[in-house]
């Protein structure tokens, strides 16, 4: 909420739009769907008016009404949001596999064996064909290396301070600058009607946790990512988690299902990905057993927008749509094109 | 909430103690910490006036006042609860032990093969004295069968069908009417100033999920428990996760620590259990590199009580504190005496 109000009001001109906005953001802040008929009250100002939009407004509204035929008890309001392309710039890489990158690089001093072995080899000697080819068990090699005898506190400060440091190749800005202006609204618009928001990422728990609640005022315990097994020790009585290299969860892809019925046990009401990673996100979420019993909004970020942002979606390794386009018709999901429906995309545009 | 209040209400006889009563209860609601000087409000009434009611209250209070030194913010506010033998009854056999018991029998016919497996052969054939010998390696076996295959929701309701029907054999009531009433007060007051409060188990996650949020207005996003490996199907476009067998996430003794960490990801302000099985948790809370940082709160329910529940510590299979007696003392824990601290034991006996 901070994070949507701060950039918005910097973005006013004169001292009539000062008062709208204000107005506005009270009305946010209460709870939109308190507000009265006729007010300007607007959940989603960076969005611009068409279909996708209304879906969202109408599926919140339509589930928090009394009286509503699809009326939502609070407990079940879950709302769930791919990172990497759905909340945040994914491209031209993955922001944790840069981290990760310099972190394997970093700690190749104290494992010289990593020279001789792949898929450590590709990275220490910057290969970068050998490194286009390194598979996603391979990356999840690399990650569990840089998680392995940390604990998530330390682990957590270590990303925040590349993050802290580390800039977009292109935009020249910090990557937690580059969130999604139009999903915060969404995050802030759930949350305001009684939703619970949670990310479900193919990232790891710690590295997400590291700024979900500063970027996007989430909370640890609603970040389902990729986990680690853990072993703990209780010496000098000091309690201590540390990772293993071996995954416990491989939050991405089916992955998505299984973290969501472990984590929250619940279908959730709404789900946001971008890439065919999100397949069994959307599909538990429209398509379980129980799904019928509420509506359900499933929503592609579709990146349209070479201009602004980057325009991809079949071809491409990094947020990869392909499978996910011809399941979004069939199942009636919806596509979110970032060029036509999204007024900015990022929140510094709003001080512009 | 609710199942505070609707067995104290019952429990008055007279109007004065009525109004005392509702205006508690509105206090209650309201949250405690609002409530003005010299009001009746007792946030705990089936605690008996003690140190470890004092130290319950004081904790509350200190963390969510404003200006307090102690304040801790909302989101930080954790509260973690063992439940067998913390919030229910665990004696004289887990109850999940009891389910999977019957469930294992009832499953016995589909598998030939178990005559002559252990141990499940055990079970089947009704040998106590094998069963007596069992593992908890052989446990989570057996109820790693009962999962097998099933998804969340069926699983659930086979859990919540046998627990309206069976009966515990001594009190002869339902298991779910066998919750202790002073630690259903302790969960309400707690929400009531601003905690999230999660069950940490080694109780499987479905097997709590199927009762917690009725009996302990506990959300299903908030239970952590076993967990095993499960696989995801897309098939003739219905989504459905089904349990393997194979043991992801042990949530007992270390386990309960690194289930805090992935589930939670921050240190509890305040963490309750009973038993050895509780140590890393208890720990976790009080021995982390981090718990300096704000109060915390740790304690055990000590049963002392064999007239009015069970009487047992360091001498039993069941829920054994012995290990955790001697850490008690070295690090400040709390033995919450059932004898002594609990005016009632179980809601039921409110309505007297």
């Amino acid at each position: 909420m901070v994070v949507v109000l701060r950039g918005w009001i910097v973005r006013q001109r004169d001292a009539a739009a000062q008062w709208a906005t204000l107005v506005c953001a009270a009305v946010i802040l209460a709870g939109c769907a308190s507000a009265p008929p006729g007010t300007i009250a607007d959940p989603l100002p960076s969005w611009k008016d068409g279909a996708n939009k209304a879906a969202i407004i109408k599926l919140v509204q339509d589930t928090t009404r009394a009286g509503s035929p699809d009326f939502v008890p609070p407990s079940e309001r879950i709302a769930t949001f791919d990172n990497d392309g759905t909340l945040w710039c994914e491209h031209p890489m993955y922001v944790e596999v840069l981290f990760t990158r310099d972190r394997i690089r970093a700690l190749a001093a104290q494992n010289p064996g990593w020279r001789n072995e792949m898929p450590f080899k590709a990275v220490v000697d910057n290969d970068e064909a050998a490194m286009a080819k390194l598979t996603e068990t391979d990356f999840f090699k690399l990650i569990g290396a840089t998680h392995a005898g940390m604990t998530s506190v330390d682990f957590q400060k270590l990303v925040a301070d590349w993050l802290a440091t580390n800039k977009h190749p292109r935009f020249n800005r910090v990557y937690t600058d580059l969130t999604y202006q139009p999903m915060l609204e969404v995050l802030a618009y759930f949350r305001a009607n009684g939703y619970k928001t949670f990310i479900v990422s193919g990232g790891t728990l710690d590295f997400i946790r590291a700024f979900a609640e500063k970027a996007y005022a989430i909370p640890p315990e609603q970040v389902i990512g990729t986990s680690f097994d853990a072993s703990y020790t209780f010496t000098y009585d000091v309690a201590q988690t540390r990772a293993k290299p071996d995954v416990m969860l491989l939050d991405d892809g089916p992955g998505k299902a299984i973290g969501i019925d472990h984590y929250i046990g619940r279908v959730p009401i709404a789900a946001f990905g971008n890439s065919d990673g999100d397949l069994a996100m959307l599909e538990t979420t429209t398509q379980s057993p129980t799904s019928r019993a509420h509506p359900r909004l499933a929503m592609f970020v579709w990146h349209t927008d070479a201009a602004r942002e980057y325009a991809y979606d079949r071809d491409t390794s990094v947020g990869r749509l392909n499978v996910g386009l011809d399941a979004a018709s069939r199942h009636s999901w919806r596509l979110i094109s970032m060029k036509d429906d999204w007024k900015v995309i990022f929140p510094y545009e709003l001080a512009k």
